[in-house]
């Protein structure tokens, strides 16, 4: 692109070069027609101007056209360069969230444990508080827990790594969520992972 | 700028419009010199041939200059988008980390208690490691822990809130470090509070 463009500049600037008065040549000969009425010469001069300005509207069209080119070349960039910052603002937060989805599990294994005294109860619920606040500030910046219990099984969320058998619930049904799947926005950082009904 | 990119189209598109063969009817004059041979007609003739010539030269180098502002136009913009691009890149963690900061406060303050029972230890080393586990994490995305204690007060990363007075200690030296002041990169999210010795 940026060849081209240099190109199209290198052409420009050559263009420029040509002097405004190139005819000045021509313009003294024309002087002199009144005094030397050779209808040759005058033909000569008159076929010399057409000739000039057959080259000056086949330059003047080519410039235009490259000016169409460059306008629709910029048009097409502004346009690309405005999806590019869509999509890098709207997941900006991919690479960071999908690194802190092994951290939510083990913080989420970690407060399933029972606690047997009440101190460590406590110490539980201080850290459940964290942990939902941890989880609705991301929320907040487009995580979506996808869902999975009891859902139908659906690839695009879902992957199946167990299958059960229960026959009083439907076949492709979610029996169990082994792990928290999760997306950004609409793109999935991670499927569940689940036990699907046979 | 987009209105002006379009005005260049126009004007473009005018041009465009000049037929090429626009000189026929001075064409068929110009068949007609050698049979009349009249000096005044001729030059007359000449004349509009070199007004055609400077107007086409003209248009020409207007066409080439518009041309030549249209490329610098597209330069421009190309620049902007990728310093636009790059700062995005940069920073796009910047809200995430910014509304995490609380939730890291609150962290270290659940960490600080202290365990009475073996049970509530191994709970709390639990949980200490999911907090380092976590801002490792978020280190990685360009979080940085300001450091005060015991440096020399920095109004660019520190606020002092208070202040103390320790004789064996410099006079502007951070004596206590009240809430941790974290940056993204090279840019300062929340500032130390801290303590300084008069």
């Amino acid at each position: 692109m940026t060849d081209k463009m240099n190109d199209v500049e290198n052409e420009a600037a050559e263009n420029e070069a040509t002097p405004k008065g190139a005819n000045t040549e021509m313009d003294t000969e024309v002087e002199n027609i009144s005094n030397d009425s050779n209808p040759e010469d005058t033909i000569e001069i008159v076929d010399e101007k057409d000739e000039k300005i057959n080259e000056l509207e086949a330059k003047l069209h080519e410039e235009e056209n490259k000016l169409l080119r460059v306008l629709a070349d910029y048009e097409n960039a502004k346009r690309r360069a405005a999806l590019d910052k869509e999509a890098l603002i709207k997941y900006k937060a991919q690479s960071i969230l999908t690194n802190l989805l092994p951290i939510l599990d083990n913080f989420e294994r970690a407060l399933a444990v029972e606690a047997k005294s009440e101190e460590s109860q406590s110490l539980l619920t201080g850290m459940e508080m964290i942990y939902r606040n941890l989880i609705d500030s991301l929320k907040g910046e487009g995580l979506v827990e996808i869902e999975a219990q009891d859902k139908e099984f659906d690839p695009n969320f879902h992957q199946a790594v167990m299958t059960g058998s229960e026959p009083d619930k439907s076949s492709g049904i979610v029996l169990e969520e082994l792990q928290k799947g999760y997306q950004l926005k609409d793109r999935v950082l991670r499927p569940s992972m689940v036990k699907v009904n046979e």
